[in-house]
């Protein structure tokens, strides 16, 4: 057991290490005009975040034995779109929120124009990473994946959970609203990863990976309002308790500590009995869904 | 000569009609959550402008032969990001400009949270409706298409052209300058429109049809910046001189009126000639060059 979190450990960081250089090379260099867009744009995506949407398609992708340049183009454009959405979700008109990963959010660093503008260019590059002529053998694959991408990013997914998350500030909803919401706002990119990452699977592996994701994707945002609540803002690396005391409602608002962590728990176990078909090739999702549940960072 | 511009402008007509449905279709309706992201995605995209990039599309399809479910779906790609820039572009920490196509414009029709959660989806719908599966018989074709649009709208397209607009206020630009702004920042987008468009075609075809948009780009923006001095707002649907008021460079500004009417006019030549080896089928990107150039509105 010892062995197995440690070889995680180091699989973990090796798709760390690999996403960040494959973003650096996706991304335009700093001294490429327009420099300020350019720089914004890398420092809102380089150096910083956990990566678990580029692990998710990592793992995915050793299960569906998906070719490594095809995870990876999957990988950078999830991460991408990622952090696209955090640069914009930051600014003063959405969250308002100062730091992202420790350090000062895009619009701090730089100013609000070209927050705007970074977000914009990194969801396009996006887009741009997905569409390399001649990424996979199966061209029918690749527009897939884009349309999966395309799907999860937009209004039916994660721009509109965004959306529906600022008009429930201050409304008191139910769990089951708070689950559609977040399904939308963290899941389906949380599910694009994973998806993106299988696309060379049988038709059962693709299903698994499927529900494995929806179940990790809920847990995420679960976590996320838990450690919103029990970490502190120098271990997050963004304003902690924020959520909470701008009066949206969480998890654990709605069900309190306890429960929510016994939900979190319920959903982790479903995403591993899905993957029981599969033996040893499942191993990195399965061990991937303790990290995602079991992190408090 | 009477008879073909009232032929033109039926075709235009027709196919200003025929975008505004595929727009239409393409959006998801007001009704369906979130509805006030779904109401200002429609509000910032339907029932106005001159679509000009739609028509572009068209044209360089009729030249080609492109399917006109392509033509389609390359023409509402294109009209989408269009859509999504100029919701942005109107933002207060951008251009701060309260009026569009003589409406609110969408982030004072709105509010701000909102009108930058509809300038996302609309720039991700774009790439979800070129990534419609079997748009294309070849699929390489419709990832060609799909990296096209990508690498036009992106930091080095027309995200790009607009962060160097920003950063070129209150400087003295000269025309090369000036040109390389607006090559990316209007000329990116218009560029792709056409090519899109001539997909189907053969490489002569394309490559004539790449040279024509490059130089009916920069015209379209020569003349934008004549109409911002000459017309009132009531006229443009926007306000008026409100470049040259901003102290930002104008190809006015810098040729002075009458220099940038001539430029506009041997652009449209350049274009026309390289239009010369095609007999009827390019006679819709021939007329639609004179429509660009000799506008008024």
């Amino acid at each position: 057991m010892q062995n197995n979190t440690s070889d995680f450990l180091s699989w973990a960081k090796e798709k760390q290490l690999r996403i960040e250089d494959v973003l650096d090379e996706a991304l335009p260099p700093e001294q490429q005009s327009p420099q300020t867009l350019h720089s914004a744009m890398r420092y809102s995506t380089l150096g910083g975040g956990k990566r678990v949407r580029a692990l998710l398609s990592y793992a995915a992708a050793e299960l569906c034995s998906t070719d490594i340049s095809i995870a990876d183009a999957a990988a950078c454009a999830v991460e991408l779109i990622h952090a696209y959405s955090l640069v914009h979700d930051d600014m003063p008109c959405m969250d308002n929120d100062d730091l992202r990963r420790g350090k000062p959010s895009c619009h701090k660093q730089y100013d609000d124009a070209t927050a705007l503008l970074a977000g914009d260019a990194l969801q396009t590059l996006a887009f741009d990473v997905l569409s390399t002529p001649e990424l996979c053998a199966q061209a029918n694959q690749q527009i897939s994946m884009l349309n999966i991408l395309a799907k999860a990013a937009g209004s039916t997914g994660m721009a509109g959970g965004q959306a529906i998350d600022l008009s429930s500030v201050g409304k008191a909803l139910n769990q089951q609203e708070l689950e559609a919401m977040h399904s939308l706002k963290t899941g389906a990119l949380i599910h694009a990863a994973a998806l993106l990452g299988a696309s060379s699977g049988s038709l059962e592996k693709i299903a698994a990976v499927s529900t494995y994701a929806d179940n990790i994707g809920l847990a995420f945002q679960v976590i996320d309002d838990i450690l919103d609540i029990e970490a502190d803002t120098a271990t997050l690396g963004k304003t902690a308790g924020k959520d909470a005391n701008s009066n949206k409602p969480t998890y654990v608002t709605i069900l309190g500590l306890d429960v929510a962590k016994q939900l979190a728990q319920q959903l982790y176990e479903t995403a591993i009995d899905t993957l029981a078909p599969f033996g040893d090739e499942a191993l990195r999702l399965r061990e991937l869904a303790g990290f995602i549940t079991q992190r408090s960072f």
